[in-house]
Parts: C-alpha cells; sequence; structure tokens
C-alpha cells in the first residue's frame, strides 16, 4: 500500500473496508443476492472487459441476474494490491477466478455447446469512497485463460 | 470491518490475528497436524455443517483426524468479512474452497464409489479471545457446489 | 502476526506491503514482467524447492522466463502467516495453487508426455527491508500435490 498523505491509521482501516467490499462483491454476485450486489458500486459505476460491458450499472446488475438464473457461479479474489490516490480515491488490481455452470441444458452464450467455465484473470478497479462508504466506480476484468467444459 | 469503540489500531491488529488464525486452521488441517488444528478452537467451540456436526470439539478434531488419514487434502480460504461485536468476540465469513483425494481405493463416505471430491463454500464463524489469544468458537459451513471425482 | 517491539502502525504498514510484495510476485511472473519480477527479490537471494533451485537470482530468474516461454501460467496465493523478526526482517508462509500449461506441443520437463499441470503447496519465505522496500530473501517452495494433464 503507498499511503498518501494523511493518517496512516485511516488509511488502515480504508484497506481494510475496500477489501470487504470487494468480498461482498463476490458473495453477492455468487448468492444471488442482487441488492447487495448493486450497492456495492457507484451509480456512475463503469464496467469494462465483461460480457456486459458499457453498460450503466443498473443494467450491468440486471444482465448479470439474466445471465446468471440458470447457473451455480463460484467467484474468488486474491493477492490484492491497493494503492491510494488521496483519501477518498483508490486503485486496486485482484487475481480472480471463476467457475460457472448452468442448469438443465443452458450454457454460457459465448461457448455454444458447453455447459460453463472455469476462468482466471484480474480486475483492475478504481474505488471511491460516496456518502462514507467505499464502492466500486471503475471496474475492467481481463482474462489470461478460460476452460469452457 | 466494522469497528467498534476502542483503539482502531487494537482492532487492526485483532483483525490480522484472526487472519492468521483462519491461515493456521487451513494449515494444521492439511499437514495432519492435529493439536495445532484442536488449538485453533475454543474448548466450547461448536460445528455445524460438516460430515461430523454435533461433536464436541474433541471428538470433531478425532473424527477429521481419521476421515483425513488415508487422503490427502487441500482447504483454501478466500474473501475475509471480519466484523467485531466487541473487543473479545468477532465474526467472519470466508469463501472456501476444498479438494480432498483418498488413497489406495477409499473415498468419501458420503459419495460411494469416487475417490474424492473439490468443493466450494462459506464458512460463518464466532472468534472469541480467550487468555489473550483469538480462537474459532462457531463455524458453520454451507456448501455452494461439491464436484466428486 | 507477532509484532515485535517497535511502532504497531509501522508493523501494521509493513505487513501490506509484504503482502503486495507477494502480489507483485505473483502477478509479475503469470504476465512474463521479468523486470518486475526479478525486482521483488534482493540480489541475494536464494530459492529452493523448485525446478531451478540453488541458482543466484538472476539465473534463476532467467530459467523461469526460459521455461515459462511457451506456457500460460496462472499462481494464486491464500491465507499469509507473516511474522517480524525485527523491524527489518520477517517470516512468511503462503498457501499456494498454480496452473501451468504449454502449447504448441510442449509439456513440463519433468512430465513429459504432459501438457501441463495443476499443483498445490506452501512458500516459506524470509523477507527484508533493503533501501526501505521490502523483498522476497528466501523462498522455499514445498508440494502438497501435483496433478499433470
Amino acid at each position: 500500500m503507498t499511503a498518501p498523505a494523511g493518517d496512516p491509521v485511516a488509511r488502515l482501516l480504508d484497506l481494510e473496508a475496500i477489501k470487504q467490499l470487494k468480498a461482498r462483491y463476490f458473495r453477492s454476485v455468487d448468492s444471488k443476492q442482487y441488492a447487495d450486489f448493486r450497492a456495492v458500486f457507484t451509480d456512475d459505476a463503469t464496467i469494462k472487459g465483461t460480457f456486459a460491458s458499457g453498460s450503466d450499472i443498473d443494467r450491468f446488475v440486471a444482465d448479470v441476474a439474466d445471465r446468471h438464473a440458470g447457473a451455480v457461479t463460484v467467484h474468488r479474489g486474491a493477492d490484492p494490491e491497493i494503492t491510494f490516490v488521496d483519501g477518498d480515491t483508490a486503485t486496486g488490481v485482484w487475481a480472480m477466478f471463476d467457475l460457472l455452470e448452468w442448469q438443465e441444458g443452458g450454457g454460457p452464450a459465448e461457448y455454444p455447446g458447453f455447459r460453463g467455465f472455469r476462468g482466471f484473470g484480474y480486475y483492475h478497479e478504481t474505488y471511491r469512497r460516496v456518502d462514507g462508504k467505499w464502492k466500486i466506480a471503475e471496474l475492467e476484468l481481463t482474462r489470461t485463460r478460460i476452460d469452457p467444459f
């Protein structure tokens, strides 16, 4: 962590708050708790590198809900690198793993004929403090490996 | 992290202590160091959602040792969400992954005919400080996916 | 974390710096950014338990670059246990996962006839602060499971 000018204890608390924000991102999407999932993002959040890139955030959450309706999903984060830009803004890189499997003859639209996939990659993100709570303001997913099955 | 009233630096040190407690849980069970595994729990710890739920903690540790005797096991944690209830009590949610494979014709009792399984889920836990050391007082495992092989 | 004598806030900042150091280890090796990968190690770093054990650190980095040239690699850390020895030295244990797959008919030299492998294990490491930056001074990898494919 590169701590900017300011109270280092406040930055350490912010750091943990951002890690728990990303934990809620993962847990809410996998448990299909979409109000909680929406709440991890700012109202003007931008999403890149996913099947629904370019949508506004409400549409993105709705698109994720539609896509995952027939699937069991597992998303995991690892090895975060969080850097503070100023007291209310930070950037982060997270390694990620996901495993999605569709039920009942469904499958990922981008891999016709497959039931699901395992993937690896990275999130590059920006976090912003809004009304005292850290939120994801920008998310870009880059993938290094996908194995359909 | 929601820090209760009290010294934030003390809470940050407690937070790291709880993360390392869970790391020892994982490492001791996978290395079959059962004295170390027992030591991560309080004497009155309760376990739910596992093959040996409802046992007292000494019996639970003995049951795990029996079950894993013929297996190579891998357990991993991710994405912890720790919340302090008071200065000596905290709750936590951890995402988990496990991979168990039995050797020499063995297998998991609950999946006859299989050699092992990969699983995903969550631990919901309570931690308590006992004689100055954080311990797991309550553990409940919920699974979202199991793939026998 | 066992904090040695000294400022606990400084130790918490050091702890996060060491976690991010290991995150850069993983990300730089998987993205083949070998100058960044070299920069996570001290000049006198020692490596044990890998295919290139015993090399000096420049040779180790060159050997990793050669080995991974034809492969997609994924390395992930989990469940760190960092302990401070003094203000400029710490030790750590990390659980690890890796997945390596060679392209175009290549494969891991140690598993002839296979395209790659998935592995699990632990890093046992020593960190040292050099010119104000934490570096890996000793790395030993022990594996608990490898599955060639």
